[in-house]
């Protein structure tokens, strides 16, 4: 325990249990500032080598933070008392590769062989963003931030594999390249963006068109910037069709007792 | 002394001791590689306040990395047996603002009262560049890097105001990324770059028409991205006016003793 042991506790579990309360059942950005968010991705233990394997593979869109033990519903390396059936706003439930629910809670989904991973989310980087002065468009507008899924592939990994989901988030050059050289200290975050401007070359047709979440405006001042997603294992969990899959719903994610500062790289 | 004092010792002092003798009067790009260069601005004392106030206020074009005593044209804390009179290949002299020789050795000028300022140069970033496996157009085709005057200001001190210049490289989307990444390890050879896209927003109308050094071709899967330049001094320079004052060419570089490595930042 150090000295920053009890508000850490208190800001993220005060969150959780809002949450598991009924609270909130939308978007978690900007809840608990300080305290780092997590993509899910809940599986059969079968599945559980090759889904590691495929975040292994591919770090920047799936940067696991943690993993939980088969059956088991908490993660005690990410906070006290995290149950992961109901901490989380809103879920999607994949029953062999389809959407077959968006429940707040997945109790009655619970199995015994599930295994847990906890992938890093950009929404912990967008707080260092902040303070350094820049605009994140898509909390200006109180919406959720515009998601896309491009022509690159991940590596597969056994019955893993898709195309790379992106998340944009439009700033006038100058402060693109402090939004670079910030989020590059953050790989458990996604870490700096994979492209910026010319939508067209990771086959991105229609920037005013999202695959998931919100579109948000792009000044001709300004270039769109684009950092691996924790949308990305959904669709390469569409392609697997595992029996059952239950992820985080977008937008809708864990929120941790673990500070944002404590992944940043020196 | 440390164990890489002698290795370093024998890379930058063997190519000043060529450049003294007269065996190089082009562009120092290349030389000596894993040694960091220096531009050079050499000016009467009684401008070397105003103009140390100018680069403490101008980080990213004036990244200053040794300045002399007065009279003195050794620079110890940069490399053994400097002669700023003769190491570099080429020089530009100003009286009261106006160039009026672009000399290879300027002993001739040599005065009791000049002090000499050394200035962090991107061709130490270049080589960073390179062994991450980036192409550097200019060193591909083997001309000097392009570089422009903008329409951003410098902060002006005393006599010393004028435009920003920035060198410009062109990269594909994800290398530029890259390369902001890792020249933001390197503040003191002018860091991450200041703009990247869309050159009409920092007031340049034609990228093939540098104002100084070579154009280079931007492929329509490019992006052009632009740093500080370390020639910014000498249009402040020009705008001084100092009676005498003495720069290097742009592109002939004061090649040190220093690794590059030994200024990149944690």
């Amino acid at each position: 325990m150090d000295a920053h042991a009890e508000p850490a506790a208190a800001g993220g579990l005060a969150t959780r249990l809002a949450i598991r309360g009924g609270a909130h059942s939308g978007s978690t950005a900007g809840l608990a500032p300080g305290f780092a968010q997590a993509n899910l991705a809940i599986l059969p233990r079968a599945f559980a080598a090759d889904f590691l394997s495929f975040c292994e593979l591919n770090p920047k869109p799936c940067p696991l933070i943690g993993v939980g033990t088969p059956g088991d519903f908490s993660l005690p390396a990410l906070g006290d008392d995290i149950d992961l059936r109901t901490d989380l706003p809103r879920y999607r439930v994949w029953c062999d590769g389809a959407l077959v629910d968006e429940p707040t809670e997945i109790s009655r989904w619970w199995r015994y062989d599930l295994v847990s991973f906890a992938i890093g989310c950009s929404f912990s980087f967008e707080q260092a963003l902040i303070e350094a002065g820049l605009e994140i468009r898509h909390i200006t507008r109180r919406c959720n931030v515009p998601m896309y899924r491009t022509s690159l592939a991940t590596s597969p990994a056994g019955p893993f594999r898709g195309p790379l989901v992106v998340s944009m988030r439009p700033f006038a050059p100058a402060h693109a390249i402090r939004a670079i050289e910030i989020t590059s200290r953050f790989p458990k975050m996604h870490g700096a963006p994979v492209h910026i401007g010319k939508p067209d070359l990771i086959g991105i047709a229609d920037i005013a068109a999202p695959d998931y979440g919100d579109a948000v405006p792009v000044g001709d001042d300004e270039l769109p910037v684009f950092w691996a997603c924790g949308v990305t294992p959904q669709a390469a969990i569409a392609n697997a069709r595992p029996d059952l899959c239950i992820t985080h719903y977008p937008g809708a994610m864990l929120v941790t007792d673990r500070r944002n500062v404590d992944f940043a790289a020196a």
